[in-house]
């Protein structure tokens, strides 16, 4: 029985790129030596460090004039380090709110100066982008394109008239994108890039190097910049399977053909619950998420069966946000279509031994 | 060939943990999921993490009113959120300065609050216990008991009339120690624990809970202790490592055995320097490194040939840190005599073709 991983994240990674790792866990660059044993400043690491950040750069076609920094601190670690980076002091941060996620990037950045807040949720935990209003005058204006606890998702990039920050912990790499829309993207490593504990910042030059007096060094853009991510020493087996991973998107089609893939995943599964009246999702379509697909069933009382029953199939990880209950599949670049039509197979069987 | 790798960090780890990990990579607690895929919240992952506390509970016989927080950041991490948690607004923070890392925690906290330095360094790069002087009426004292880049260790620990704050990094599970002694220690993973991206924290309960407003919340040691250190995804992958790296100290008789062994290689390897005419370490004998052993050959135009001898005879990593030069010898807990013994033997051989 194959076993499929539906967790939220930390999340599956590629079979080959674990495969891979596996093989190569103690052997890197020479026997007895694994690369989480390496200095990172050695000659072998720096390649693994730079050939990451290279192909990264690819896959997002990333202009020069934006930095890449692979930091410790997950996109938490972030929510404080963009106000501490790129608010000022006589300056203002719009936070769009469109979940938990979001929620708490605004909660955590009015510690560090002055926040404005608009909820653009609408009744049904869908999105109103008429909420968003005017966005000029901001030193930066907030998002998260996709909330994993409610499976919500804004795929058009927003028009925004001040500096754009976008946390794309949970969608980076499963959709082109134009990376110059944005003053800054970032991402915790632990759903579509790698293990937890690494985070990725990709930020417009520009922006670097007016953070505040109190910043953590570990939080500082220019330290980070200037040290090519080495100002401490970072977390390098995971910068190393990032970059693996990054390698296995490029030699299955690129984003343009995990975007592709995850448009047929997510569309397969929805279709399907919506055809039930067995499971149901209240998401609009139009900003449904592709990667955290988010299901209840009618009756709830089934839901602890459902779980177990999943798992017994070798479906795992299926059970809800704590803050949501229900269902979700996250079903990121790594999960193949196989493992959806494997969850379709189990979810529609037990509708129809429960119905 | 066996290889011996004497890197200063991120450093070898115990041979059979890299077996165990290699193994189990790809299957867990079920076959076809990795230990970094499972939800930091699963039940499997809770069991890894509490096991790891309590292990180092044991082993350190840590007492009940110290909190043990598993972290992002590494020690860098720690230089700011030392004195983001502990320093009040009107209190001071006396830093003893005794190298490279004593020197950057100073510096680093000196921007969050009002910190004196005190060198006690001696003329010799060796130490001066009686330049510590008084610490009454300090909100803290923080010392480096071993600095890696000159090789030098304050084994013994100092009188203090004011909470003692203890950077391990780098000799933390290397000797037996009595924590009541302290009110906070220390250490970046990637020595003497686990890979890199792990900081542990052991903190008196007492001192939680009183962090300045504007303290990062990956930083904040209420909110990690609060949420079991899970208030952001932590590094699993590198705090399963941490734990089976406590199981394996557990397994070889504990601290007490790992000191034994680390007095005895250090002293093998000091006393052959010592006996040489070829090789020389300047730092008094009490105050030498366990974990890192400093030493300079007196030509120094041989050191690039000396580097790749070692290289070509399995003994990686010998080269000193870039800021003094020479060599060092990282034998951290991991590594076996019998790597010592190969070192010693390599070094006498090179010494006698060149001499």
């Amino acid at each position: 029985m194959t076993t499929y991983n539906f967790c939220a994240g930390p999340a599956m990674l590629p079979t080959e790129v674990m495969a891979q790792a596996q093989q190569q866990l103690r052997d890197f660059s020479q026997p007895g030596v694994s690369v989480m044993e390496l200095s990172h400043r050695s000659a072998e690491f720096m390649q693994v460090a730079e050939e990451a950040e290279q192909n990264l750069r690819d896959l997002m076609q990333i202009p020069d004039n934006y930095a890449v920094l692979f930091m410790h601190g997950g996109a938490r670690g972030q929510f404080s380090a963009i106000p501490l980076n790129l608010l000022s002091e006589t300056g203002t941060a719009l936070y769009l709110e469109s979940g938990q996620w979001s929620v708490s990037a605004a909660k955590e950045a009015a510690k560090f100066g002055r926040v404005e807040v608009r909820d653009i949720r609408d009744a049904n935990s869908s999105i109103d982008l008429a909420k968003i209003g005017a966005t000029a005058g901001y030193d930066y204006v907030h998002y998260c394109p996709n909330e994993t606890v409610d499976g919500v998702s804004i795929t058009a990039v927003p028009e925004c008239d001040s500096p754009l920050v976008a946390d794309m912990s949970s969608c980076i790499l499963g959709r082109d994108l134009d990376v110059s829309k944005f003053a800054l993207i970032y991402a915790g490593a632990q759903k579509n890039v790698g293990p937890a504990g690494l985070t990725l910042v990709i930020v417009r030059r520009d922006l670097i190097g007016q953070a505040a007096a109190h910043t953590p060094a570990i939080l500082d853009y220019r330290l980070a910049q200037e040290n090519d991510s080495m100002y401490n020493t970072p977390p390098t087996f995971a910068w190393y399977l990032a970059g693996e991973v990054f390698k296995w998107i490029k030699a299955n089609g690129g984003v343009t053909a995990m975007s592709a893939r995850n448009q047929a995943k997510a569309a397969a599964l929805y279709r399907f619950i919506d055809a039930s009246d067995f499971y149901r999702n209240g998401v609009s379509p139009i900003f449904r998420s592709e990667m955290n697909v988010t299901f209840q069933l009618q009756d709830a009382e089934l839901n602890q069966r459902f779980l177990a029953q999943a798992e017994s199939h070798g479906l795992m990880a299926l059970k809800g946000h704590r803050l949501v209950g229900g269902m979700r599949a996250s079903i990121y670049n790594a999960m193949p279509m196989a493992g959806v039509e494997a969850l379709i197979d189990f979810m529609d069987n037990f509708a129809q031994s429960h119905q």
